[in-house]
């Protein structure tokens, strides 16, 4: 397979991609200007980059292919949410504010992929301070729907076979949904798994790192570029036990959705894996409140210079979402939905362990990417888990009626990111059939 | 009092400086040019400023001066530790690599008291990163011994009547033992109470903005303007239950520092106090690896930028204490380390609470500050409640054998900073005595 997408190396995967090079089958040069005709035949339909600066790319690729191996990425394009600051582009974090600013240091999710041979061709769109406005990227599969938000341009630019990976973030569920909207795997960590060093930071409590490719081999070597750790492929895995989760929000998800996830579980049953229900706890429910509240309570003081000297330029949306929210937070009220989070971490922590789940199953989002620019789609799938600080991945598997792609979302243990990349690569495998 | 103190306005607290300007007998202007006359005098010696903007802090003290009250800190002078990013001044970060760098944002603590009618005077010294490697500035109380680490300016200046609060940060110990070297109230709030959208980051699992001030009245109001929420006095309490805290590291406090310890604990007492001793749980012991290995994992990923670019302008000492631990840390090292944080944190949480403690009482610093400038002492009394999330507090008691201040510190509930603010407010008057 490998030999015959050389002649369309953009439509490789980073791993296959990376093969080829050390093969000396594909240059680092060639797959990016591969890259970058897509991106040119494709800029004006899917609007995926805020910026792009194809002959710096082009100096790296060519200093790659002639000096020696790098490391994990050596000459494998990527794309940065434009929340996330690099040493030699601007940064516009979404905002009229932050037009033309130039950051002058890579964060640390930046960082190590370029030390281990990324060639970072830009930064990709992302919404207002990776709130709810959205930005003008538009979803690869049907121009008239949201690419879901708020990493949108990196879910676009993957899908569209633009860059093999992107980097987003996710506060609520701004790496899950606009991965599952979009149609490729979208992995958000545990919780202070990856840097945050240079995220242009929304809510300390929350805001977590994350990574978008076309299948979980990408994600994983990914992972370990990012956090600079030997590169294992995902464990093996044959009999795992999942359950599925119908969280408080389960009347949400639509029919499709719904159905996804039964056929998810019956395939994953067939194939081996232990598939039971999880009791989701009641006071899991309690986190939306508090969830709001802590977001609404950090941004107006992360925001606070924004708000104080350029409040004319935010918009009303993002007043509304966050800051008339955090202004109308009490302290004691959120130092209980800080606590609240703490508990409820603690719980499932104690749960997962005692009924040895090794992940759970659930909606990545309602229903397919609804139609039309305006809105980004409903975080309510994905909030819980970033809020849990949990590890989960969205697989694309299948589409809706309006032959968009749906995801399933695999949810495991804090702190395991290992085990969820060993369920979603043995799941990859069974729900491609 | 307040009224023979506007003669030397410098000298005054936040507190009464503004009660004076409310009331008329002071100008914003007036006690700025006394912090100014003060810094010019002061600061060949104690060198606590890496950067100072007279001209730009006199037009804002003419500004509020002429306008009307703009809050908690109308008129107040502040200094921030140069770790925290301002819109218009340089941020150095104690490194050579950031010479001359103008971030273009006030970070979340600086635009709160801003916004509030504080004077923005400059950036106080740091340490190389926050780290371990001193800059200039000497201990105002004896100028061959050093004033702590990290926030070396910050607690120098407030010490030396330069200016009446100042904001630093605390990795380990690096608001809490400079504020004790210098004799002035350090209070290190709860893990994300102030925002660190702004902050250079160290280690995101332990980073806390804190202040310092020279009486706890003022570091109540500050922390009020930092958090914009409506200021209270720290609340009244008689009979608190203080418990004596004697870590694993008793060993390595002084006879002088002991002594401190025994007699806040019988002035406690005579005044009301339930004192006890806390029975320290053998696993808290393990945090002290715990903390070494996030430390040096999280700086290898959050520094990668400038490892990978600007090598030769980091310090030998920083990459000793943080890089090569990192370096040697494997994921699973790490992972274990933030799980033993939180399963200490949960066991404080639940101990405190049973106990029925509203402090514990143990040492600010091992000692006296040492003499010598090239080390800033040692963190070992403080990274442990840093790293448990707990609050904490250091009010001056009373000096050592060179006539150094000594300090004893108060640590409360994690989340409950305002029973700390309450027992300090009690402590400081009880030690007052």
């Amino acid at each position: 397979m490998d030999a015959a997408l050389v002649t369309v190396p953009e439509r490789l995967t980073a791993a296959a991609a990376r093969r080829a090079i050390a093969a000396g089958t594909l240059t680092a040069s060639a797959l990016l200007e591969a890259c970058l005709e897509r991106i040119a035949a494709r800029n004006g339909t899917v609007a995926a980059w805020a910026f792009l600066d194809p002959e710096a790319s082009r100096a790296r690729a060519r200093a790659l292919d002639a000096g020696p191996d790098q490391g994990l990425l050596h000459g494998i394009p990527f794309g940065v949410k434009d929340i996330i600051d690099t040493a030699d582009m601007p940064a516009g974090y979404g905002s009229s504010i932050y037009v033309g600013h130039r950051p002058n240091r890579d964060g640390a999710t930046v960082a190590g992929p370029r030390a281990a041979g990324a060639v970072l061709l830009g930064k990709t769109v992302t919404t207002e301070f990776a709130n709810r406005k959205p930005g003008a990227t538009r979803n690869p599969h049907d121009v008239t729907r949201t690419p879901g938000g708020s990493s949108s341009g990196s879910a676009a630019a993957v899908a569209d076979f633009q860059v093999p990976l992107a980097i987003g973030t996710q506060t609520g569920g701004s790496v899950l949904r606009p991965a599952a909207y979009c149609g490729v795997v979208g992995f958000k960590p545990s919780f202070q798994h990856f840097g945050n060093s240079g995220v242009r930071t929304n809510t300390e409590a929350y805001d977590t790192v994350g990574v978008m490719a076309r299948a979980v081999e990408d994600i994983a070597l990914f992972r370990a570029a990012i956090m600079e750790i030997p590169y294992e492929s995902p464990a093996f895995i044959t009999a795992p036990r999942i359950a599925i989760a119908r969280t408080a929000h389960w009347d949400m998800a639509s029919p499709a959705t719904r159905q996804a996830i039964e056929d998810a579980a019956r395939a994953f049953a067939a194939d081996g894996a232990t598939v039971t229900e999880f009791e989701v706890p009641e006071e899991l429910a309690t986190l939306r409140d508090a969830h709001r509240v802590v977001c609404g309570f950090e941004a107006v003081r992360n925001y606070a210079d924004e708000l104080a000297r350029s409040r004319h330029l935010v918009s009303q949306d993002w007043l509304e979402e966050r800051v008339n929210v955090g202004e109308a937070s009490t302290l004691a009220e959120f130092r209980a939905a800080i606590r609240q989070g703490d508990r409820c971490r603690a719980m499932m922590d104690a749960l997962m362990a005692q009924h040895e789940f090794d992940a759970l199953l659930t909606p990545s989002a309602p229903d397919e990417a609804p139609s039309g620019l305006a809105h980004t789609g409903n975080p309510i799938f994905n909030y819980l888990w970033t809020n849990l600080h949990m590890p989960c991945i969205t697989l694309p598997f299948g589409t809706g009626p309006n032959s968009m792609p749906i995801g399933v979302q695999l949810v495991s243990r804090r702190h395991d990111d290992d085990r969820l990349l060993a369920v979603a690569a043995w799941a990859e495998r069974v729900l491609a059939g």
